[in-house]
């Protein structure tokens, strides 16, 4: 063996053991009781042994608009993943109006070549869903192993109106692939905004009144009327609240495909977050904005009955303190300017270690679950990651229970200059990470040379296409 | 007094009482018992005295579409009205794209004065709201006494974007309107419906599949979202199916001022009766369309149980065996293509007498809170209107609970050549219809001049302005 | 006519009409616009005129355990409820272990005759079912006009076993009689209580954690599912929270023939209440114990939207400063000896009239609805009692919308020496009280000899029979 | 390494992994790609490696009642689960009126030594909740290692009252003991049988009707009560449809700790299955009864959706052709004495895999949670059962997944004489069962002695007491 991790806990979606594991070539080739034979011994004794996080929600130095630019690039982003323990990150690849898919894919994947601490695959973003694209582009893509997408209820230049959302979600039930939904009525928004602003009230906090929890459940009621009438599987990504995951739960009790997804910042996070003084709240601003404490409940209710089958970041950084940030001075004329989005690549493991297993709201098996395994089998990287396994890239971040710290960024360190997460008590952390059995951070130090990471290309969504029910 | 009707069972919506009702000058001026000293004693004896039906949804002479003409005018609208114990119809007056609605208002007037043999009281349609039409015309309008208009989700022309909803619900929150909304989604009929002509399936039948209970949900849960958002009631009309009506219940147990009507072709017609040899289906070719008997029944208990607070015939008459009609030529190349609405004036009070009381469904005083009392208040003509009491218009209809026949179209005698109720057994039959103390019809005959019927203008309706809780 | 009632407004459970009422015999024989000719005219100009109220859930001079006296007799409890507006009280016939109903009886129409002043009606309490009581006793009554009875879930020596349970809805439904249930789990609360006495946790507050929600919610479901088995209707008494009312609600969207009734306290008191110093609490000791606000809230949507349909006092009083009262020396030693019941009869209307139709939580039509006619009309007194309609009984409330006072004990003088509403301030008051046509209360005091009240025998309930729909 | 499975799938409840399984003294040692160096090396090519079955839910050798005999014993009994693919059963140990915990344990104990094929563990019956018993005994037995027991609602001489289920429930809190509840509520299905041997419907499809599905969710909801009044975790076993299910989904979305079983009858049969002729419906005589398909669905709906956790057979076998079974002279006098109960220890795994897993209504990974997983996890035998991982007992069986046959006794080979699965089509069978290691059965035969199968002693569940977080 090159490497064999002794004496943790191992940890799948099911199953708890004490055992080690031995690596070979960079795959997981046994587990067993006192293996021997190795290069090199990882000795985690007392840890826990787990598959390293895919983060299924990221986006990394896309185009935010004009003198905007995003906190991250490939390097910084992946970097602050593996710090997190996370060993895959699916970022988005934005189509922009007038652009082909393939053109798009040629910049993206120029940006993250050689760059990555990480693996990497990219979900596309349908903005501009022409003819040539439906017909030509996107089917040929999703043979490629580009099997998801997403498409957006809400945002200028990206809201797709029913119509569309038809057409694509046709192409995603002829071609297997698996569509992903921003849910909220873009309209609503505009109309709220517009009224906010009429009345002077433009501060960050405001992002919140305008983007309220009926315009997410309406969306995402919509969505899954349009793929219930499409038959067509649909993931609702960061469902913030329980009204919206009512309904998923409703369509889910129906017999329909319908998955959810929720992020770290509904559940910590709240609405109260963006009233900080001046422009702090601009901190928080991110869509569909944090709720209340009732919503978190929700949320942890929803990851532990099985509402909500993946937990990601959307991670989506921008620096504070930077005129190409948060503090663009457009933003101080009104939230709507206020660059969208918060990061959390890195922190996404530790805080729901914390705040979920060690508070005992899920379980060990559920953590993996909704952070990797889930992840993994939904997106088509399934069983190469997701899980500890005989055959499994071995992809692991090796935990300690114990360790105390108060998050800051510095922990992270990810391309942004904050954490929305700044101060929380958190118990547990990722204190070795392996991608494809190298070492890729250990003690909070990012080991080796960026590159190692690679894109995946994916299989078809086992949600998306009829399996044989006993194949492996 | 000028006339007495004596010896019958007098009906309101909470009470049934044997007493005698005086009338002079058009109003009731008395109830008792043994009144006497009229010139005219009506004797209904064993007979039920019931307020006049008021119709709330009913659509004459509405321009439909080229080569297209709808089956009613006034007069032979409110001639059928007559026969089936209606005294008040409220048709709806179609802004035309481009036009004013005054302009529209104007035409309608025209069309009604001196034909009518009942009252009538237009709502308007908004179908282009311009910030002409949004800021000055509607908001006189209202105070003139046009308290209610309808929007539509559908139809070309017609379908508002979120947006002009969310504009038009202003409006109305303003000004104490109250907004009537078409709840069917339009992109994902046309969707649907070119699915089926690609693949062929033209007939009538496909009408039904074109639009399935999906898609009147969906716009359901998003008209109450938006008015949610606006602080607006909304009244969703013509619900067809247990979904779209847990919509509406939701909505109603979370406290939204949220109102449901359901109409007769929801209670006693199906989905198969468009199923018909040839053309057959065309005659039941209405919006939504009919669904399922599980739909039904939950339309029963929607009537039941408050979830519907007003049942109305979404009159909308077409002949049948008419090039003009639903035969016209275009009609067969697809359903698309197919006059939209079918006739029911007349026929709604007998059906749901029959269906609704004589099989034990719901009671005589549930009856008459639905047909008469319930859309009277609901939109502004109550005391005048919808109930029998001192001061009420003499509107009465007296019914034989015991009269039993077979409903045919000579029985309803409105303007289109078929009715889809033609066939059913109907037990209970409103013998005598007065009008203001004046009888227009008796024993299936219309009697007297047209033009006895009236515009009215209507107050605004109470769940649309706060009103004083004691004041009668 | 004897008596006109002129320039009010009449209310009924559906209409609010300004006229006036014409009384002869005691009956209302017409109503009518500028009515002459009356010995007598009461000018209610300004005034609201109610059908007296019909209070169908109140304890009068019931045994209460050794050592306890109700508060009230017959003359006392019946002058409350004309002072506050009602004209009809419905006090519990209690069967002792080992008494037949017809002994039971003969003793409760002794200690009314000849001492009330508004009418009276029993139902039956059956705590021995016996064969002879089932079998014979029970049949006989329901036919001579004792048409419902209650069953108790809790209470030593009145809790009925499923069995029994079964036994005496099978009764029911072969006599057509109605069933009134107690639902609180009895071992639960015994099981509750021993745990609290065992930790010292005695004192009055204590009642309300001995009968959590749960234990009602449990009951209820009980209690339906029985009724459910033996396919008889059921009435769930003192409904007090949302969990409760939920069951019922489920039931009757199931299609079950399921009532509810709610009463004063769970609107306006809560679990706080029972907190005062030393033995203040006692004074709201009643069972269900008031819960929270949100459960107010819960109570107020249950009499809005449906799902109660009786709104009761179930005044059971007991003074507060007497050893055979609240202050029993027995009760300071643990909660369970505490006389358990609260005075209402009195306060039931104003409290609901101030607190629901002046704070715009109900209308006026349902103000009357639920405390005259539904009772009236469940219960087997209707068109007799319940409402203001030719024929009726001349019970009338005349009542002042605009009088505002501080709820005090003065106001309701029943035989208890204190109000549990005490410091509540009121607009709105009954301030003339007719029976049958004669005065027995005006402006606050009682008029007249006692004895006017008379005791009525009743007809089937409506929901227990068959009715011929379209009878009066 | 003493045996090596090379070759096959192995799955786990989350993971589904091409690899060798290596056994070492009875254990899972290693799990590895090419692994070598065995004794015996079994060829699972093309077949699936799940971990043996957990029936936690059998009667065996019970006293049934006087005249019959229960038709297995624990060689039968176990011979037939190891046929099945099943290497854990959990029998009942029926403490009977008057006898001690430790009396019974004893008699069980001795009829189940040296006799077994595969591993058992006893729940214990609590039917005679004494002082002694609940003080001293079962607080004893749970530290033992007998860390669950059932109680009834129904049956002469097992249900327990209300009171007896709080007490027996705080007990389980107190000592951290898993309650397993048979809810049925007694006296009401009592009355439904007397009344329908009044009416002479005593044939064995009476059975159904004497016990409807209300008597289900009433006990299923008071279960659940008591338990939340205690605050202690309950099992609702053997559910039968979608009302019961409903409560349960009720009270997990509370946020109660309630557990839910269902079994083989609930998935396959229904009530027609009672309507043979002459006395073949006995056949299907067990309590619950087999409903409709409409339960059908939801009780798979409900495996799928978590609502359930545990499928286990509730395998309680009679004979049927045989004067001491389901043809004892008694049973032909009335559906009541039918012995209760039907086989199915043998055929839970095939028919789940086959219904379930090759139609797709559940994946395999489920399959191994709701038969194996969960089942060891609740009730204490987690790690050593249940799953395929290193240090885990090799408890396994290799499964068939293509192999085609129709269900008959033959190949489940209980002491019956019959199956009540017979007929049914099935795909995939468990061809070759290990036990700790040791072949037990194969190709449909039972290989060995009996007697290696052993009494496991259980920890508490994990349900039950409160867990170190992220210790294994
Ligand atoms: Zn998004
Ligand atoms: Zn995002
Ligand atoms: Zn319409
Ligand atoms: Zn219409
Ligand atoms: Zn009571
Ligand atoms: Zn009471
Ligand atoms: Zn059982
Ligand atoms: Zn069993």
């Amino acid at each position: 063996y090159d490497t064999i991790i002794s004496g943790g806990t191992v940890v799948t979606a099911s199953d708890r053991i004490l055992c080690d594991v031995a690596i070979k070539d960079g795959k997981i080739v046994a587990l067993g009781s006192g293996l021997t034979g190795a290069d090199e011994v990882i000795d985690a004794t007392g840890k826990l042994v787990l598959p390293g996080g895919v983060d299924a929600h990221v986006h990394i130095a896309q185009p935010s608009g004009e003198g905007i630019v995003m906190a991250d690039d490939f390097e910084s982003g992946t970097r602050s993943a593996a710090l997190g323990g996370t060993t895959t990150v699916m970022p988005f690849c934005l189509q922009e109006k007038g652009q082909g898919l393939r053109a798009a894919l040629k910049d993206y994947h120029a940006k993250a070549d050689g760059e990555c601490h990480v693996d990497v695959s990219f979900h596309l973003i349908i903005s501009d869903p022409t003819e040539q694209v439906l017909g030509q582009e996107l089917p040929a893509l999703v043979e490629d192993g580009y099997t998801s997408f997403k498409i957006f209820m809400t945002y200028e230049g990206l809201a797709l109106k029913d119509r569309e959302i038809l057409d694509v979600m046709s192409v995603a039930r002829d071609t297997g692939a698996l569509v992903m939904v921003h849910a909220e009525n873009y309209d609503a928004i505009r109309f709220l905004t517009e009224q906010l602003e009429k009345r002077g009230q433009t501060a960050p906090r405001f992002h919140a009144t305008s983007r309220p929890i009926a315009v997410e459940r309406e969306a995402t009621h919509r969505a899954i009327s349009l793929a219930e009438l499409v038959d067509v599987p649909v993931m609702i990504v960061h469902v913030s609240n329980r009204e919206a995951m009512e309904q998923i739960r409703w369509a889910q009790n129906k017999g329909l495909t319908v998955l959810g997804e929720t992020c770290t910042q509904y559940l910590v996070l709240t609405e109260k977050d963006l009233d900080g003084l001046g422009m702090e709240g601009a901190k928080y601003v991110c869509s569909p904005p944090p709720r209340d404490t009732e919503s978190q409940e929700a949320c942890w209710e929803g990851l532990r009955t099985g509402v909500f089958t993946i937990f990601s970041s959307d991670h989506c950084p921008f620096r504070y303190d930077d005129p190409q940030g948060k503090l663009t001075p457009k933003g101080r004329t009104s939230f709507r300017w206020v660059p969208n989005g918060i990061p959390g690549v890195g922190a996404r493991l530790p805080v729901l270690f914390s705040e979920g297993v060690m508070k005992g709201r899920i379980d060990l098996e559920r953590f993996v679950a909704v952070t990797a395994t889930n992840p993994a089998k939904t997106y088509g990287l399934y069983p190469r990651k997701g899980t500890i396994a005989v055959g499994a890239d071995a992809d692991i971040a090796i935990w300690d229970p114990t360790k105390t710290q108060t998050l800051t960024h510095d922990l992270i360190r990810d391309g942004a200059d904050y954490t929305p997460y700044e101060g929380i008590e958190i118990t547990g952390w990722p204190v070795h990470t392996l991608l494809r059995g190298k070492t890729v951070a250990r003690d909070g130090e990012v080991v080796g040379q960026k590159g190692l990471g690679q894109h995946l290309s994916r299989a078809k969504s086992p949600f998306a296409v009829q399996r044989d029910p006993v194949a492996s």
